[in-house]
């Protein structure tokens, strides 16, 4: 194994009835807040009302930023940031999934900035500063509220681009189960298949394991294929969402990967599908993952698949393992498509081969994309079209 | 499961060669610091050379306190406050195991306080203010690289107190699985008790569990008894020592616990024991747990216990659940003291019944300890009398 850094500073209050909290922690960082949030289904559910109650409470001043999309665009970062020019704000509140948590990482870095932010994802910048960022998670998926990442889309450019810096992490996460008793069954579904790919995104791979961290991995996807069904089923089951919430800040704070060096295989594929095609994240992994364990299994990389197969899906260890292997892959592909329900090809959502070329040249940045398996842009191109 | 906060702040350099960055995370926090360690081990192992370049590397000012004890004592403590008075002490660095590391928090609280370090003991001052804590860790097992709390002897009274204060939470750690490569096998085989116990404290519980907070306990569980014979029988097998330590600090940092109020049962009992008898903590633990199993086991807490045997041990899941149980304890024993080849017996370590009565009352406090099973005087007596 590699060594490595641990630093998660992200201060999180878990379960209901912690809003109380919030006044005071948004306090502690001045007087200014910008809420920042999407569509409006916060209004709906109520919490907006909760929220701005807590804000006024404790005596602070509200700025507000609305309409941020599922797929967040550099527009909406930059109008954030004249905002926290213009106001001097202190404090931004994200109120919503990762997409909103996402942009507000942004617009935190770019209130520091005088450009177009989207120099920022470009890397034309550095980006040592950020306005502290608190949030309230309304959806369990990307893990944004738990860690210095973000992803932000381009859709001039057909772009999207995902960087992390530590200056961005959240100081402090609310995070209640119970807020996402009104998601649907079909985002409830996206969200357990992204949270199970980040997981296989670290837990695939040959050469760096620790076995502590291994075990811990094993145990977050059991957690999703047991209670996704459950959340879905019946909605407002507490303990299947306040499994599926935590475990999503985990699969992805960086704890399980400790010191490992590889890239990531499915979600860089993934964004050049959602930038084109502006689908959801979940989605648009559900369907790739299976194809990508297909494409990558072979005589160097079906032990990791055996362990999978026997510690996560209880497949019995005395088969062979290439048995375990392809049984485990078909589990994987009966999870997402027919327990979660989700939609299995790019076909029946409408996207068809003419982009394949351009998307997995960008993919692998014309060169390796050097994950689990080595894939160039052939290897992407064929798991593109295993989608089909 | 309850509501709780997740707060554990401390930044990790694990790995070997990371003790580069020590001066560097020293001088955020000003020029003079207090080294503090234990017997001299450290000088042994080529480490105290190592740290007191770093310090001198960094421009720093050097200042000393050694000889603190393995079941640390107040006047250590006194001792080190005295230095910090003094000198001005701007930043503690802990050297050491659980022990130093436990003495050098209540160092930084009683920097601020006048009077005996004991008071704090006894809660009679509020602590709220502590001198920053940076360590490097030199064994596995207490975790108090990445806890707030700490565990302090007088041995005038006969008494061993371990509270929690958040502003004792070490701000950095450097956990290098090298450094314990000298690490003795029986020191060793009483960490990987202590380190097993810590988990089992918090995962037999009957009310409060989160399906995936108990899978990462079962993962840390099946970690020390995959690994804690490896390192006893290959001292310098990296990965052995890095899974140990590792899992040493998440045993018990609080991130397991997710917010289960019960009260711990071994912990406070051995406390008990190694007040009057100065014995190493793992080794009392070790000798209490298998019997505390017996004794919690009934048709109440079977399904726990059976949860842990298939889950943990590997049991077969169709046998019967109290058979299960009862060859869990089993084998919990034979890993305590065949594997690890701890002492199985207070006999065999000279230990008799005559302070079990006062013992099992200082250990409930005169009322009920409310853990897995509640015990009372009587109970705990009861399992003391179990262990001779």
């Amino acid at each position: 194994m590699n060594s490595f850094i641990y630093d998660i500073p992200t201060k999180v209050y878990f379960g209901e009835n912690q809003l109380g909290h919030l006044g005071e922690e948004l306090g502690r960082y001045g007087k200014k807040v910008l809420l920042t949030y999407g569509g409006g289904s916060i209004k709906t559910i109520g919490l907006y009302d909760k929220v701005v109650e807590e804000i006024k409470n404790a005596g602070l001043e509200l700025f507000e930023l609305s309409g941020i999309e599922p797929n967040p665009r550099v527009s909406s970062v930059n109008a954030g940031a004249v905002i926290c020019k213009k106001e001097n704000i202190d404090v931004l509140l994200a109120v919503g999934g990762g997409s909103v948590i996402d942009c507000t990482k942004y617009i935190g870095a770019a209130a520091y900035y005088d450009g177009d932010a989207w120099d920022i994802l470009l890397q034309k910048v550095p980006v040592d500063k950020c306005l502290p960022i608190i949030d309230v998670l309304t959806l369990s998926a990307t893990g944004s509220e738990m860690d210095c990442g973000g992803v932000i889309s381009n859709p001039e450019t057909q772009d999207k681009i995902g960087l992390l810096f530590p200056v961005m992490q959240p100081k402090v996460s609310f995070l209640d189960p119970s807020i996402t008793y009104t998601v649907s069954k079909y985002q409830t579904a996206c969200g357990a298949a992204d949270i199970l790919n980040h997981i296989m995104e670290v837990y695939f791979n040959m050469d760096q394991d620790l076995y502590m961290l291994d075990t811990v991995m094993e145990g977050l996807m059991k957690t999703i294929i047991e209670f996704a069904p459950i959340a879905m089923e019946a909605p407002d089951n507490y303990e299947a969402r306040a499994n599926l919430m935590w475990t999503s800040s985990w699969a992805i704070n960086g704890f399980v990967n400790g010191g490992k060096r590889q890239a990531w295989s499915c979600h860089p594929m993934e964004h050049e599908i959602s930038a084109i095609y502006d689908i959801t994240h979940g989605l648009g992994l559900a369907i790739l993952t299976p194809r990508w364990m297909e494409y990558t299994l072979d005589e160097r990389t079906v032990s990791k698949f055996y362990q999978f197969g026997c510690n996560v899906l209880g497949i019995n260890p005395e088969m062979e393992p290439m048995e375990v292997a392809k049984k485990s892959i078909e589990m994987v592909s009966d999870f997402l498509f027919k327990t979660l329900g989700l939609q299995s090809t790019f076909t029946e959502i409408g996207i068809d081969d003419s982009n394949f070329a351009i998307m997995a040249r960008k993919a692998c940045g014309g060169g390796i994309l050097s994950g689990f398996k080595p894939l160039n842009q052939q290897d992407i191109e064929n798991i593109f079209k295993m989608c089909l």
